[in-house]
């Protein structure tokens, strides 16, 4: 009988939960689910629960979870961002003596960036970095299906290079990162601004506008939206351009939330950089299309190589 | 007997010759010489005879030598720019023929970053970012022993990364790039537009004033000279940073001509990087060690891998 491995995608809204056979070499799910993120004291019995629920019976050979966050050597969380109750918490093990198979705890980001090169827009390139435009700017660059991480694992920080020291105030503590260009919450931000000026929203429709409101303003041709992102795009152009100076990867993989508006974002933003590139090797510069279930994808990796020690 | 390695730092106006015990595992030379770059077409041969004499009868394993250029698979020289009459030659080769033992070629910048790394301030580290502070500014990550090529052969290029779109241009036909901040030409040029406005100097003293005096100048309490390394130190420090937040390295060492002026450029720089770092993992960053010798002791390390190979 099929072996599987399971990758868990635990969001800060919602968790997502992947099946697969067990030596995943393409993004061919056997069953896939979304449920709503378990939170608090009982968060990890609520997440086993609906993963005993989704396995249903079948043989498992390992499983992993992504962790937005730092787990040490050991496989305890120290902090999480987003799922605070996670932290001092040895996330696999609880798993594991709830579901009787090995659980590991694998960094969100990473394991997304690794499905992409692995499985996705990177998928038969050994060298590619993949760069992820979501709330914040993530990226890493992977080389023959591992992720470079650094000698402190703080590599890939490209969304924290600052391009404006007077610029505006990024949660790193510094001004002007890529980040505060083309980070989400920042696009958002400055969108609630413009629409709050114009005087034709409510608070509470404010509140709920999105960077995705932002780039559908633009798509329509609003002067502010376009002005907003022709910014951002200049400023990613810019960032690309430096990262290639760096490191000269053989792809770019450009996926997230924001990468999936490539008319808007990408297309622009390789445009910018082809014309300001000189002495560069521009490689491709792709979209990533595994979507919200690279983290998902990246962790069913993970566990694979874990089953199989 | 004791088998011997050559390493030929084959430079635009000396070339440096270095003799080593095999199996070279520490930066001590067995015998050093210098002499005067043979050029034009019968460079080799000249070369070749200063290499006979050098090595005056000593069994040797191997050899290999810098070159500051393009080299294709087969050895050939395809451009140099202070080397021009190796273009077209299979430079390895040529010297193999006459001397009698292997000669392999070697990027001359590649070479010194690797011997900063395993034999200089490098030294037991096992991931170091060396960067070369010289005419240009050169940088290779460099992870065991090896250097980090990047997919194309062009990692490395944080000299050029522009730091202000409307700044100077740079050799790469960008403007502002960190070289444009901190390379010695650039450096050069602007120390002598400061003599020259203060109507000091003959034409013939300005064509000679290198970064090396304004480095002088800065010593001494010059005003301008202070301004323009504050500005160099400054960029030095952005650029790091952004090597930084990209790459995450264990080390950084930094070497080239201008490396040797730690007083006014590097701690400046370091002290300038430090009051900037928020997030970022800043490693030890040290002045390299090895000095004009690094090119030699790199192509010395390459030649111990040919000869036992
Ligand atoms: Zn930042
Ligand atoms: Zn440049």
């Amino acid at each position: 009988m099929t072996e599987h491995v399971v990758g868990i995608d635990y969001g800060g809204t919602s968790t997502k939960l992947l099946l697969a056979a067990a030596g995943v070499r393409e993004a061919v799910p056997m069953a896939q689910a979304v449920v709503p993120t378990p939170r608090g004291g009982d968060a990890l019995e609520e997440l086993a629960t609906h993963v005993e629920a989704f396995v249903a019976g079948r043989p498992v050979r390992g499983a992993a979870v992504t962790v937005a966050g730092i787990v040490d050597d050991r496989g305890v969380v120290l902090t999480s961002s987003n799922l605070p109750w996670l932290a001092g918490v040895a996330i696999g093990d609880v798993l594991r003596t709830r579901l009787g198979f090995a659980v590991v705890p694998v960094h969100d980001g990473r394991a997304a960036a690794r499905a992409e090169a692995v499985l996705g827009a990177g998928r038969g390139h050994e060298d590619t970095y993949v760069v992820a435009l979501g709330t914040g700017v993530g990226s890493a660059h992977v080389v023959r299906g591992v992720v470079e991480p650094g000698a402190h694992n703080a590599a890939g920080e490209i969304g924290h290079i600052s391009q404006d020291e007077q610029g505006r105030p990024c949660s790193c503590g510094q001004r002007g990162c890529l980040e505060t260009f083309i980070g989400g919450a920042h696009l958002a931000r400055r969108w609630r601004e413009v629409v709050a000026a114009s005087g034709s929203a409510s608070p509470g429709e404010l509140d709920a506008l999105t960077a995705q409101d932002l780039v559908a303003a633009a798509r329509a041709g609003h002067p502010a939206a376009t002005a907003i992102l022709a910014e951002a795009t200049t400023a990613l152009a810019r960032g690309l351009l430096g990262m290639l100076a760096t490191v000269d990867p053989g792809r770019v993989v450009v996926g997230g939330g924001l990468g999936q508006a490539p008319d808007v974002i990408l297309e622009p933003a390789v445009a910018r950089l082809r014309a300001r590139a000189t002495f560069h090797q521009v490689p491709p510069i792709v979209p990533a299309t595994l979507g919200p279930w690279a983290g998902a994808w990246g962790a069913a990796l993970t566990a694979d190589e874990v089953g199989s020690a």
